[in-house]
């Protein structure tokens, strides 16, 4: 079976979206088995998707449509498809009722415009959108199959892994069983990974080993094929196996879906160890970032933002001396803020966030110098500095980071 | 003129390469004022390539293929388009001088296949390629234009830079020029904007009007042609007074790289306007978005974040029976919240959030269901509930854009 992308996008053309769906449907159809020959991209341009239907009729089996799904005038894509098979459009009630409902609760006009997005093919079929508004849908016609996907990334993916997925395997009878397993490492860089896997990496084709990085998250995800469960399995377990034993100390989860300081977040919540913070530079992205994980009130009852020195002094107890003694990027005053924060809230940890987002320096500290306290459960505290790379977002994030990295080998592991 | 890029590899039909070349080559030719109407991606297939030539040809006047002029047996560009053109291959002698130089300094014995890097369109010219080994080339046939590009991105974007760019200046007598000016909208969804600019989108070409959408911010891209710059600036400015007769009363900033939030608090901070918050659902965001713009420390000296309903008393002082009267996601919180804060840190304004993440409601509040308290320079309270779909992030995220948005509406515009 042949198959053919058509991406339909003017921004994709004009370079402003760099087109990541047709890689990771490259990718996706690659592990089926599925050979993609070919792909087309066009503009948001009715004509053009027919002329490229027609192209990829010629030579191929599976046509598939990423784009154009969506609200606007520039959203043809079904239209086009729909004429070039000489097919109608319907609504799927289901989707109808899922975008009625969303503008009702929002409060917002409906138009026939945000309607358009719950077409599907008359005599094709629907496949349902987990997270948008635009169904997708799919088409027989003369030996062809056409399927038409959303662009938006977030809702493309989930699509691509549910219920295109579950397409494929009914309409092309795929018994090859894919199956894949998410490894997260922390506290050890990309390169140096892929140099201690570099053998394994090289030597075995199935499972495959893949790669991600991410902040400070490295992920190594493994992919094994099959035609039976308990096989597949095996092959999965003995390569984490191998894998644990070249890295297993940097290692922290295997859940699919899982991030560094929700992993944290999470930890903390089953054993109900509290916890506060004082954010200067930092700004409440550390609190923030607790609160982004269900269940945080359970362990979280809130904390501060001391942006200036004047707050650090009246709402946490910081001596004035000890900002004027030491400047208040240094360790006097981050201990002082995570033991001052901790008693006040009364919480079992206090983390103390002060240093330089930049882009300027500080009282003759640099950008990117920042010290993070840790009042520990057991009384003592730890003050580290660490002077990170990036610009003043970057800067943040890796100061948040770096904390919950603190958390997890000095109080949790 | 009508461009087509044709991106030849294998490795970009399976996802495992990112094509990247043919993002800064659409946006590099949008630039230039040539539209790129099509893009082609095919394998190392010699066929192929010849076919998606002539699909190119029919249609495009100036071809572009990217990828395919290495030294290995799958790199066939430069046949298939001499084929195709009915040309021979000779070899450039300044290349193979480079080439025959590289490999004895190597000491590595140069082969035929390392030869043909050198290789040019008899009857057309060179590109210079000034990092790596391989030519590029160009051809003229029957009116269409021919342009080979080597595939690796360290040696594609210096030629694109150097060789191409002046081929493209000398050949085709370019010198319309391109501007783009970015209107910044809020308060606004993209459906409704679209609805309204409707006509005016489909009635002009020049300049093109284009609709980005992100988060609460909506993005309108005029971008003009022309040859004298006063002509462009003329139609452009055209354009936007056409735009804000429609919708100029959700017009914000036509600064190029600017979001809501930044904008508001960079508007904070010119009218010297300090500001304080208490946080509850969002945990820190919105205090932690403020420190993301430099110089945020002139208004904000620091905040809360009061996640329990214990804090909500200690730390701001609301009171016990406002909290057991009105449950804590209500007005009446959300009020002594805002109060509470602007009055302990001396601020000039205090805002105050108050409601559901989810994913399960809260005392009889759905998630979803988000006050936010605004204390106002003169001493007036504003407290306002809303409803937000979307997941936990999602909520938290659109409690923190609609308390910037009411900032703007209440206080700035």
């Amino acid at each position: 079976m042949k198959a053919e992308l058509i991406s339909v996008g003017t921004e994709i053309l004009l370079g402003e979206i760099t087109d990541t769906n047709a890689v990771k449907l490259g990718q996706f159809l690659a592990q089926k088995g599925i050979d993609v020959v070919n792909r087309q991209t066009v503009g948001d341009n009715k004509e053009r998707i027919e002329e490229a239907l027609e192209i990829a009729t010629r030579r191929s089996d599976l046509i598939i449509t990423i784009g154009g799904l969506g609200p606007t005038e520039d959203d043809l894509t079904k239209d086009a498809v729909a004429d070039f098979v000489g097919d109608q459009l319907i609504f799927d009630q289901n989707t109808l009722d899922k975008i009625t409902d969303y503008f009702e609760k929002s409060n917002i006009e409906i138009t026939s415009n945000n309607k358009k997005q719950a077409e599907v093919f008359a005599n094709g079929g629907t496949l349902a959108n987990g997270i948008g508004l635009a169904a997708g849908s799919f088409i027989e016609n003369n030996n062809h199959t056409y399927v038409v996907l959303p662009g938006p990334p977030s809702e493309f993916t989930p699509m691509v892994n549910g219920s295109f997925n579950q397409f494929l395997i009914t309409r092309f009878n795929l018994n090859q069983q894919i199956k894949s397993k998410t490894l997260h490492f922390v506290g050890i860089g990309e390169s140096l990974l892929a140099d201690k896997l570099d053998d394994l990496i090289n030597r075995q084709t199935n499972p495959t080993i893949a790669l991600y990085f991410k902040d400070t998250d490295v992920t190594v995800r493994l992919t094994a094929k099959g035609t039976e469960e308990p096989e597949i399995d095996q092959l999965l377990n003995q390569t984490e196996s191998d894998i644990n034993k070249l890295v297993g100390e940097f290692y922290y989860s295997d859940e699919d879906e899982i991030d560094f300081p929700s992993f944290v977040t999470q930890e903390l919540i089953k054993r109900e160890l509290s916890i506060t913070s004082a954010e200067s530079l930092t700004g409440g992205l550390f609190q923030s970032t607790i609160v982004g994980v269900a269940g945080a009130s359970n362990i979280f009852p809130g904390g501060y933002v001391t942006y200036s020195d004047a707050s650090k002094h009246s709402l946490l107890g910081v001596s004035e001396a000890t900002i004027s003694d030491n400047t208040v990027v240094s360790g006097p005053v981050a201990k002082e803020m995570a033991i001052g924060a901790k008693n006040l809230m009364g919480t079992s940890i206090g983390v103390s966030f002060t240093g330089v987002a930049g882009p300027d320096g500080l009282e003759g500290h640099p950008a990117g110098e920042v010290w993070i306290g840790l009042a520990l459960p057991n009384g003592d505290t730890v003050q580290n500095k660490y002077v990170f790379n990036g610009n003043r977002q970057k800067i943040r994030q890796r100061s948040v980071n770096k904390a919950f990295e603190l958390i997890w080998r000095l109080i949790l592991k």
